[in-house]
């Protein structure tokens, strides 16, 4: 297997370009306006890439969002295959982030009638290095949802979830920075990379997390749409984007 | 009232170091674990910073989770007075974010007793510019609660509200590179920053927003507690901190 790394140094910066110029097209000009408030979401004729996020107790709440807001605001964009986000947990109840947002799971794996997973995100939790890694119940959902989706990406230690899965076989992958050790230890068999922000192997992109899910989330748009539009999600959240810029590894692109 | 603006063009750069060693500390390497899950947060006597977070619908992800994250991490810092972050609403049932995420409310503040605010943040929504501005009970609280707390921050366009409850007369801010323009117009008795990514005057301090609200939420830590800890701060979100390279306007401090 051969990895097309862009070089990285740890003398080498990533540049962001500022999008600031007051004309600049965003989200804030596009979102409608309801009465009662209503999340906008594609008609159903859109026939939109449902797009799961994996939460439980613990997850990391940059590493949920980010994805999720890139994703989210395809909706905006005229003349695409847009992206409908949702949260899947194992419970009904309200789950608890790392940092202590309470939120409500939109479905239960468990128990509910799941849209077919076109895009699976494992965003990273607390118990991904340990506790989490003996649930069976989650693991088993992942594996199913993983097999039929295009894409499952893992941003932080998400990667640890799809490792253990025994997704990652075969497969590149990379995780948060300083788990890379551990990761290592724990899958001696894995192809790890280091010293990227992220790795895209067949369908799997696994992301170093933190402030920086949402560069796997723009380089999967940018893969789906172009960088046009890619341009205009990352505006949006006020990144300058250019996938040049941005140390990653590509082994293969699954369309 | 003289600004010290660091100068910043359409083509200045921000220059992000990637914090990526595998030996870096990290949020993961000081994360308790519990049986039954519950959220860390400083022991009583510790007398953190009450840090309180204004939701509503259409609350954007990233700039309430941004600062969120960052402020919350510092409980795992020795040695400093650290933040207790928690959501307040005028509703007790779940707001649904811009993007969908369903989140439910620490406190409503028309019916609960609230912690002393220290830090007041108002992340941003999508009926800032307009139905938002509308609600006088939302801005009542902003008032009071301002007028007590050592500091109060705006991401994106909530600086619409701090400015629609008079909170910012006389004093320099910015918003949303994209709704710059609106906001004079809107507010033409306001001294307005540009090309900045968040302006400090007195005890307000406002921010672009977007995957950029992390960066003045790492200024105001800097500014509590020193370089190093928002060194370690902007490490365990995979950011290279350095205040230098963030283009941004202080007219004053105060502590």
């Amino acid at each position: 297997m051969k990895i097309l790394k862009i070089p990285f140094s740890s003398l080498t910066c990533i540049l962001l370009l500022l999008a600031c110029s007051p004309d600049s097209q965003s989200t804030s000009n596009t979102k409608p306006k309801e009465e009662t408030y209503q999340v906008t979401r594609p008609p159903a004729g859109d026939n939109p890439y449902q797009v799961a996020f994996l939460i439980m107790d613990g997850v990391y709440n940059t590493e949920l969002t980010a994805p999720f807001d890139i994703f989210h605001h395809t909706v905006f964009r005229d003349g695409i295959r847009p992206m409908r986000v949702f949260t899947v947990a194992k419970q009904r109840n309200p789950i608890i982030t790392f940092e202590g947002l309470r939120i409500v799971p939109d479905y239960c794996y468990l128990q509910d009638s799941l849209p077919p997973i076109d895009i699976l995100v494992v965003p990273s939790a607390e118990g991904h290095l340990d506790v989490d890694l003996k649930d069976e119940a989650m693991l088993s959902f992942v594996r199913k949802a993983a097999q039929r989706a295009q894409f499952v990406t893992s941003h932080c230690d998400g990667a640890f979830v799809l490792a253990k899965a025994g997704l990652l076989d075969g497969h590149a992958s990379t995780t948060f920075p300083s788990d890379i050790v551990t990761y290592k230890k724990m899958f001696p068999q894995l192809e790890v990379v280091s010293d990227v922000l992220f790795v895209h192997d067949d369908k799997f992109i696994t992301s170093a997390g933190g402030a920086k899910s949402f560069e796997a989330s723009l380089y999967l748009c940018e893969l789906l749409y172009g960088k046009e539009v890619a341009l205009k999600l990352a505006k949006g959240l006020v990144i300058n984007w250019n996938l040049a810029d941005v140390p990653h590894a590509v082994v293969g692109v699954r369309m």
